[in-house]
Order: structure tokens, then sequence, then C-alpha cells
């Protein structure tokens, strides 16, 4: 699994493991790079090349005749943000126009986007893509020139369906709609099960665009308090279907965003059969799920269910590129509603995009390649979480996401996120303010950061910029 | 402008014009290939060749040691569809589950397909889309790597900006919105304008991906009787926005689909008045109006639009091919709706396919591309009215399109085209009901064809058959 890493990033990984854990105290003499290099038995250039590493991203130092010593806090001094199991009720969403203006800040390209949820372009396969499309002009070439009506291509629908064994899932080809990216997959279930006026429950804090599909759809939203590693309180869910008429309940067990979270195969079990014995249908976010750190491979709910009644959506934007806008759900009991939905919301998704991903998959290339892009997000995470943690205000509490590549952070009490969002933003850097999560007042000390972009002295420059932004607070 | 059409295509044009006129009655002998080769000054290889082709679509006929015989049967004999000005009520679109079948057999490639709605691949300019791409790959090769968020490509917003002048239009960038095709265009423009509950006005019959998006989103129909030449009566549409609160009217001015007229200027000046007086919306469906018939350019009803209550909707995949799945919309007034909408729906539009058809757009080829399309399609009207006129039951009407490549039939009172469909998709041959294009039962003895697929002899078979069932019934 490790074959493809260069040696000096397994050591650099090594260490961040031992500074994050707290074996490493900050101010810790390091090892010289002579001891280092006889103990693991490479070159002195190798070690040199790991403690570059380090020190690029904040976790060590360099001291004139002395040598490296570990910079970075340990993060048993930062707290996870807090848990308020508060009863919830059902809602209007109020509207939030902050996120057009969001997205459009984050197609600047002069800007330091800290705020899109992406992993950066150099992380994705594009080589490997690009010779595939050539390869398919070549063989196929008016691969444009006819609707993919759905349930979409056949070639891609049998790939997803051939990896669904993998977890935990067996779908034939006829389980898989392909849709225009994993949010049309959203929309569309939400449109197939519930009406307006209709009560849906979701995790909060959520991802923003679930709260944005539900105000445009008219329906109500039900926000049920999420912990940060732990998700919903199930009972508290419970009482919440018992009081309100849920229709349907929108859910993101693995790595939740924005907390970050994966939750045990047992909790997702558990909400499928709390769901079905009250007959409500569940939707299933699971657009990062294949980013889950750690080499055991996360199950999503859908794996656990016995009636129909979960809708799995889920994309390839987080692994091969947001632009294909390509995403896939499998729709239980509800095939026939949202395949029809299909047809009237978008007739049909682009031909191109969906080949090149099916040949991608039928290559297999994506499971090294999915191996690659979870190290890399981790380090990424790490170097985040270690920033976040030197920069930001003390009091600053901070998520520790076990997949994907969001950080949510929990400002102290008297930080206006909506206005440390307008300042960053006049200084080029783009955050997402926690308060477009939630419809209430609960977030807006909160902030989403997106570290799935390169670590850079340009992104620790701006991390340190809204740290003192914070602080002026 | 026609420097690129081959002499031969020219005279077999020139003496469908003749047959077509009524100037060559059936039966009459055509020149001797000897003297016509003298008269057009051309090879006589030219004359054998414009007779195969004449022949090839049934528009004339060799007899041995005699010569050539027109064949074909003047359109004089055949009606055009009728028109029953009648007084409309709204109404709740009832569910057409055909419409799923149809599309899914389409993609059946033993299928003659007549129900779809798209020119044949062969009619798009492959390669040179092809060739772009490749261009794109190798100078962009992260073209996929991010997402293109409303209002979507720069590039490409600028190059439809700029043609915007030569229809009467002069729109900004900021004018123009991407979607993902022109469907998606005018889902989001019902759900800016409208709400569950209120009265949309179309005119009647119209394209039922139109009747499926109003079910959907819960509003009701209010057909307005469209004459095949002259579209609605604006008296009847004043009296019926006066009596039943119309909100929004979605219109077709350019290359109906199904009834393929085109509008006077006037006309459509006239109904962006009549809208305006009272506060309705329109949504312009122009998806076709560059595929009208003859040297004039059709300008769209909201060249007419002083108010910025006209929503024009558009798409390329009548023109350069349905698998990119690129539309666009000029909001007006609804801007903001239609792009905080376009987030919500899905996102972001795909991003190769808007550079590819961006850089088409700007080498300059598109409208020489158009004005070959243009003139093929009207070949193909022309194969398929009269293939129609010979087979299918006397009593039959057709419509006389102005553009695009839809011909809509009315069978004579007794046939139901319903089971047409079924009976004709038993033998491989897919046609579109026209019980789908309303909501009453007022097209169940109605057809519509794709003439957009080329001309061959399954096609005039599969007509033969068509025709053959019709007769039966």
């Amino acid at each position: 699994m490790t074959r493809h890493t260069p040696r000096y990033l397994e050591i650099g990984r090594a260490i961040v493991q031992q500074i994050t854990s707290g074996v490493l105290p900050a101010g810790k003499k390091l090892p010289s790079v002579r001891l280092l290099s006889q103990e693991r038995g490479v070159s002195i250039s190798t070690i040199l090349q790991a403690y570059a590493w380090l020190e690029n991203r904040g976790m060590i130092e360099a001291r004139p005749r002395s040598g490296f010593y570990t910079k970075a806090v340990s993060l048993h001094h930062v707290a996870e943000p807090s848990f308020a199991n508060t009863t919830p009720k059902p809602t209007k969403v109020r509207a939030m126009p902050t996120i057009a203006e969001i997205l459009r800040a984050a197609m600047n390209p002069d800007t330091v986007s800290l705020g899109a949820s992406a992993p950066s372009p150099q992380l994705f396969p594009t080589a490997k893509l690009n010779k595939i499309i050539r390869r398919i002009i070549q063989e196929n070439p008016d691969h444009s020139s006819r609707y993919t009506f759905p349930p979409g291509a056949e070639t891609l629908r049998r790939e997803i369906a051939r990896r669904s064994i993998e977890f935990g899932c067996s779908f034939t080809i006829d389980d898989v709609t392909i849709t225009s990216g994993g949010i049309e997959a959203i929309v569309l279930s939400l449109r197939a099960i519930a009406r307006a006026g209709d009560v849906v429950a979701i995790e909060s804090p959520t991802y923003f665009g679930i709260l944005q599909a539900i105000e445009s759809l008219g329906m109500r939203v039900l926000e049920i308090p999420a912990h940060p590693r732990t998700g919903m309180d199930l009972g508290r869910l419970e009482q919440a279907i018992k009081k309100h008429k849920v229709k349907v309940c929108v859910i993101m067990p693995n790595c939740h965003a924005p907390l970050g979270y994966v939750l045990e195969d047992e909790a997702k079990r558990k909400t499928v059969e709390l769901a079905a014995r009250h007959g409500v249908a569940l939707i299933e976010n699971d657009a990062y799920r294949e980013l889950a750190f750690g080499s055991r491979r996360a199950k999503p709910a859908k794996a656990f269910d016995t009636t129909g009644s979960v809708v799995l959506c889920s994309s390839f934007s987080k692994i091969l590129g947001p632009g294909f806008r390509v995403g896939w759900v499998s729709p239980g009991k509800y095939r026939r509603q949202i395949e029809d939905l299909k047809f009237v919301n978008s007739l049909a998704t682009p031909s191109l995009p969906q080949l090149v991903i099916a040949h991608f998959l039928a290559e297999g290339g994506y499971d090294r390649h999915l191996r690659r892009l979870r190290d890399t997000l981790l380090d990424h995470v790490q170097a985040f979480t270690h920033a976040a943690a030197k920069y930001f205000p003390p009091g600053t509490k901070l998520t520790r996401p076990q997949g994907g590549y969001l950080l949510w952070c929990e400002l102290p009490d008297g930080v206006d996120s909506d206005k440390v969002f307008q300042l960053a933003l006049a200084k080029n850097i783009l955050i997402t303010p926690g308060s477009i999560f939630g419809t209430g007042k609960r977030f807006n000390h909160h902030l989403r950061l997106n570290a799935g972009i390169l670590w850079s002295s340009a992104v620790e420059r701006a991390l340190r910029e809204l740290g003192q932004l914070c602080s002026a607070m």
C-alpha cells in the first residue's frame, strides 16, 4: 500500500504522528540527521528532505548550530467543538445570500481559497484522465452526438455496481442512476420523497447546499444536533421523528461535512433500523466516503438497508475532479420516481464525462489513486490543524477529521464569522462562515476551512492573517 | 452561401422545389440527363447523381427505356393540421408514463428512431469538435479539475453575448447564464418565476418536457390552442390571462416544437407587449431558432423585450450535439433568482463541454455549419413529408415546418396513436404519440416524427410500415 510513497514522506508522517499524539511535545529536540539516517537505514538526504517537509508545514524548526526542534503544539490542548444536544423544532430555511458570493469568489484565481470544498486540481489524476479522453475521441468520435438518457451510461453504471461489493452493497446495473453531480442526486431524491411543507430532518451543522435545496423546495427543516465525533443522538432523532412527522432524513455518516466524523458500522445500522421502524426514508450523502483515512474501507449506511428506503447519493467530484459533474444515486425503492425526475430536471447527463470516468474505473488505477489522495489529504488536514491551533485565538476549538479535507473551527464566542468572512475577502482570502451551515445563529462564530488545497507559504500566511482578524475581534 | 453545396444537390433541391410547389405534377417526365446537363452546364455524371439522390428519396422513378418521371405527390392535396380555437381552462397535468419508455427506447441501437428529437449524429461537426477537445487537453490539462460555478464559463458567455447582436439582442456577458442543457434553463426559469399552484400558459400542442416540468413543480397548465402556421391567437391569450391570473407563459415563436412554425416579427412584438401589459413573464424556448429555413435569420421574442420580463432559454443540443448538455438562459430581471437556483439545482455545469463550445464559436466555423445543417434538415423534412403523404392513410394532415426537423401529423379520427406507438415499437420503430403533447385527448390521433435522422431505405420502410399500421385501424 505504501509502495508508492517516498521514504522521506513516510518518515515525515511518522514524526507528525508523534507530535499530534503528544509523544513529542513542542520545543523537543529531534534526533540528529546523521543518527536518524543510521536508525532508519536511509540516506542523509532522505532525512534532510523529511525535515524540510516538516519545517515547511511549521511542524519543526531549525535552530542554528543546535539542530531541529518540534514547533507544533500538541492538539491535546485544543478542544473539539462543543455539542449542545438541544431539542429541535421544524423551521423554514432563511435566505442565504452569501453562498452565491462565496462560490463566485472561489473562481477568482487571485484568491487563496480556503472556502470552496474541493481538493487542489494537482491532486486529481489529470494526465491519465486526459489520456483516456484522447482514446475515446479516437475510438468513439460521436461520443457527444447523442443523449445518454437516464439511468445513464451503461459502462459507468456497470463499474459502479461492480465496485459496490467492496463497500457492502451488491448493486445491479439497474440499481444505479447517473446524475449531474452529487447535488442533483440529493435534490432529485428530496423531490421524489417529499413535498413542499414536509419536514426533512438533517444533521446540524450540515452542508449548506442541503439547506438551500430544502429551502428552494419549500420544505421545512428539522436540525438534529450532531456531535463532532459521534453524530446525531439517536434517542433525540427518534423523539423528533415521533413528534414532527418527519418524512425523510438526510445523513452523512462517512466523512461528515463539515464535522469530518466517520461513524461506527453499528451506529449506521441503528440509524437505518430506526428510520425503517418509523417509515422514514434516508438520503445518504456519500460523496466523501472514499476519502476516509486509514486502511479499513468505510461502509455506507446503505449497506445495512433491508427495505430499500435508503437512497445513496454519491459523486466523483471529490475524487476525480468537480468539473466533470458526474454523480450517481442508488435509489432503492424510489427508482422510478428519481429516474423520471432526472428526465424532467435535466433530461440527460453529459456523455463524455461519464465515459471518461467509466474507463478510469475499468482500468484499475482508481484504488491506487484513492490511497495516495487519502494519504495526501491527511497530511493537509494535519498541517491546517496545526496552523489553526497556532494562529487562531486561544479558546478556538477544532474538529479531528477522520476523512476528507474539511476542518470545522469553533472560534471564541465574541467572534462573528460573517464579519471575518467579509474582512478576509477584502484581503483575498476566502473562507466559509459557519452561519450558513444552520438556520439559527448557532454557528455564527464557526468557520469551515478547505484543507484540500496544497500547503504553501501563501496558505500559511492566509491562516496567520485569518487568526489575526479573529483575535482582533 | 451555397459555395459549399455540391452542384448535384443544388439541382436536386431545385427539382424538389418544383415538385413541392406543384410546378411538376406527379407522373411528369423529367428532362433527359443529356439535355439537363447541357442546360445547366454541368457534367452528365452530376445530373445522374442528382437524379439518383431524388430517386433515393422517392421523389422520382426511373422507367426502363423511357427516362425519369416525378413520383412524389404535390402537397397541395395534403391539408395542414386542424386548429380548434377553443377556450382553455387551467388543469393539472396528468402523469405521462410513456415518456420515459420512449426516451429509453430511443437509446436502443436497433430501433429506427423517429421518436427522439435530435438530428442524426452524422450532422454534427464531430471532427472539428474533437480537434478542439485535443487542443484543450494540451493547453489546459486541468480543464475539469475545478467547478465552473454559475453563471458559467466566461469564454462561452462572451461568445454568446457577442453573437446576440446578430439576432437583435445586445447581451453583456452578465446577461448569460450557462445551464445543463436547455431543459434545465426552462425548469430553473419556471421555478424562479412561479410557485406550486400558479397558472402557466403554454401553446398547445407543446413539447412534452414542458408539461412534465410543470407537473413536477405542482403548477397548473393553461393550454392556449396554437394554429399550425400562426401560433396562439393573441385575443384568446389575453382573455385567458385576464380570467385565470396567469403567472408566466412559455412560448416558442421560432421553429415551434412540434408545429414547426416561425412567427412574424410583428407577432412576436405583440406577444411581448401583451404579456408586459398584464405583468405576465414570458419564458421563450429558443432551442431551434437557428434552424429556421431560408436565408433571413429569425429573431427571438426577447429582441422586442423592453422590460426584462422575457427569459430566453436556448441550447446547443440541436446544433452541436445533445451529449454536451450545454444550454443557456438570458434571465432578464430574474437573473439573481435563476443563478441562485442553478447553484441549488446542480451547483455547476460541466467544464469541458463549455470550453469546447466556446472555442468552436470563437473560431468562426459556426455559421457555415449552421447553413449546411439547415439545408440538410430542409431536405430531410421534404423527404419525410413526401413519404408521409404517400404512405399514411388518406385524410392525414401534415405541418409545413419552416425550420427544425419535426413533422407533426394529424391522422384520421379513428386512429389511436398510443396504440400505433406500441405496435410500432414491437416492430422496432419508435415514434412519439401525440397524446403526450397536451393534457386532454386532443392529440391522441396525432404523432410527431423526427425528420432529423438521415434518410435511408430503412427509414422509408419504417414510414411505410407505420402507414400500414395506421391504415389498418
